[in-house]
């Protein structure tokens, strides 16, 4: 790498908070670099787990124990530094009082309570403030969080493993596994970075999953959420046997009973009906997202899928396509039958890459990440 | 390009190879480049239309037009120079006799009349010889004509624009169009390289389709296939009105009346039952191979996609997937119902690229290219 180039130093940034992402949530991961002004390295930091230090303060710790002086640096950062006292203290007085005379910072804040005001205090104070470079890596990466702060709902990406017409399973149930381990792997990093995970009382029923992260350097487990509108969980299920894992049960009845021995097992449940008696989807998603769930990874049959997509829920699909035909059998998403191909939503290509023998594709709901 | 590099002179070769696809059916497509001792290009040309002159006689004629002497030359050529004397002359004496010192060819040819005898009568000359490079992208270009002489049978090629849940047209038969118009001119360029598009006659009866070449640069127009059992083609059908192409109809009944009908309208009309009264889809293969198919590109209904695929009759999957997902609506193929997923014949990728909107995938049988 150029080090002398400042790119270099954003991408850097933005390498630090890749590396944030599993454990930042729901603060964003983010990621900052101090750099002297003969453009050697000072201090580099990222977002630690919540309530713990921000990039900044991490980068300005690092440079302390490097015995490096921080007066007159440049800090590279990923987001807008935080003006204000949350969790922690607010780190643009940090950069301030520790010299910094310029910030290179790839994105505002949406958080109304940062939003420009981070970037206000620090020009206030004399400092230089240049934002937009790696702005569309580090969005990518605080997807989830752009979206709950702006929209008021999480990103919701829908994976799926399907056969090369659409099959998820055989007539005859049969599911494990259409796609390679490779995928199934690359899946598990995808159900990492998400905060939650969603299925259905369907899958819940039939395949007993646990629906956990099997990787072994997991930081955390993202929470589960069940969408199970006649509160048919069994408490015998093998999820509830994933240690320090959130269970969150959306239903359509009262059942004091089954309500009762579902939060004996640590679960929360939520009654939220819409008037056909299922789970209003949107609603709980509101819901999540009032309770800081950034990003969801859907991973539920077809029926669910399909509630969700009609109801145009899923901005992103994560698709792994194993190289088979497979015939007749269970499909990605219950959609129902349309009469005109326009009736269908367009998605837009995201990223197509080869894992192992099976291809992942992630699409985006057209025009829905502009916000 | 670096033209100092020997690569370079075959990857020129090669180029135009790939000229020669559209107008060198049934001969392999052909590319020959002459370089003199100091490393300058002394002619070039590739095949040229059935009972035309070869690659080698092409850059020969070149040379003689560019006023350069041809002693001493190297000749890079995509596939052994032939042997024999078939519609034209044999290329390894007319290169000898030009006073060609070494030849780096691609490939030996397939084509029993050859088959390494090119090869050896230039060795016998005191012409050194060099085979190899180039060999992925030449077989490729010639699959087929390399199936039909080692196989005996075509190289069947089959043709979808789907859905990512795997739909081809909505449950009320829409289907115009699922993919875009920059994936319908790729598929274009598919059928014009083949030498027979072959359909069914679902397809013909409900779509009424020309299946012709409609790009504005076709060399010629394939043969049509239509596999129709009882002999049902309308004598009406749009598929009549395609000047200068041969149609062929395998049928597996004998009907008189209506064969006589399809004749008169140019039609080769071949009986050939199976056991349950269809046409008999290996036998149709073969007997295709025996008049000069090299690759057939299959256009047809799930049906007939079905048939070919449980028959184990395709080689190669070409599918433009739409990023849409239309819910219930007819199938790529009609497979029935697998038990386990082992029975589900694997493919391989060969090819992943964007097309416009659309993604379009290549993918072979596991092994089906190794003869």
């Amino acid at each position: 790498m150029d080090f002398t180039h400042p790119d270099t130093w954003m991408r850097r940034a933005l390498a630090l908070a890749e590396q944030a992402r599993p454990i930042s949530p729901p603060n964003p991961a983010v990621g900052c670099v101090l750099v002297s002004p003969s453009g050697e390295l000072v201090g580099e930091g990222h977002t630690q787990a919540v309530g713990q230090a921000h990039a900044e303060v991490m980068a300005l710790r690092d440079a302390a124990a490097r015995g490096h002086a921080t007066a007159g640096t440049t800090a590279y950062v990923t987001l807008e530094p935080c003006a204000h006292q949350g969790r922690t203290g607010p780190c643009c007085d940090a950069l301030v009082a520790a010299g910094v005379t310029k910030v290179v910072a790839s994105l505002q804040d949406p958080n109304p309570r940062v939003a420009g005001q981070g970037f206000a205090r620090l020009r206030a104070a004399g400092v230089e403030v240049v934002v937009g470079p790696g702005a569309a890596a580090a969005r990518e990466l605080n997807i989830g969080f752009f979206s709950r702060m702006v929209r008021g709902v999480p990103w919701v990406r829908l994976k799926a493993a399907a056969s090369l017409d659409g099959r998820t399973a055989l007539p005859n149930g049969v599911s494990q596994w259409i796609t390679s381990e490779a995928a199934r792997a690359d899946g598990q990093v995808w159900r990492a970075r998400a905060d939650v995970v969603l299925t259905g009382i369907g899958t819940v029923l039939q395949d007993d999953p646990m629906m956990n992260v099997r990787l072994p350097d997991a930081a955390r487990q993202p929470a589960l959420v069940i969408v199970d509108s006649q509160l048919q969980t069994p408490p015998g299920a093998r999820l509830w046997g994933v240690g320090g894992r959130r269970v969150i049960v959306y239903t359509a009845v009262a059942d004091p009973a089954r309500q009762q021995a579902l939060q004996t097992l640590g679960a929360r449940v939520v009654r939220c009906a819409d008037e056909r008696g299922k789970v209003d989807l949107a609603t709980m998603l509101k819901d999540l997202a009032r309770h800081e769930t950034n990003e969801v990874h859907v991973e539920a049959g077809h029926k669910l899928n399909g509630s969700l997509m009609r109801e145009s829920l899923v901005d992103e699909l994560l698709l792994y396509q194993a190289p088979k035909l497979l015939g007749d059998g269970a499909g990605i998403a219950a959609l129902g039958s349309f009469s005109t191909l326009d009736q269908a939503p367009e998605w837009v290509w995201r990223d197509i890459q080869p894992i192992g023998p099976d291809l992942r594709l992630r699409a985006v709901m057209a025009g829905r990440d502009h916000f």
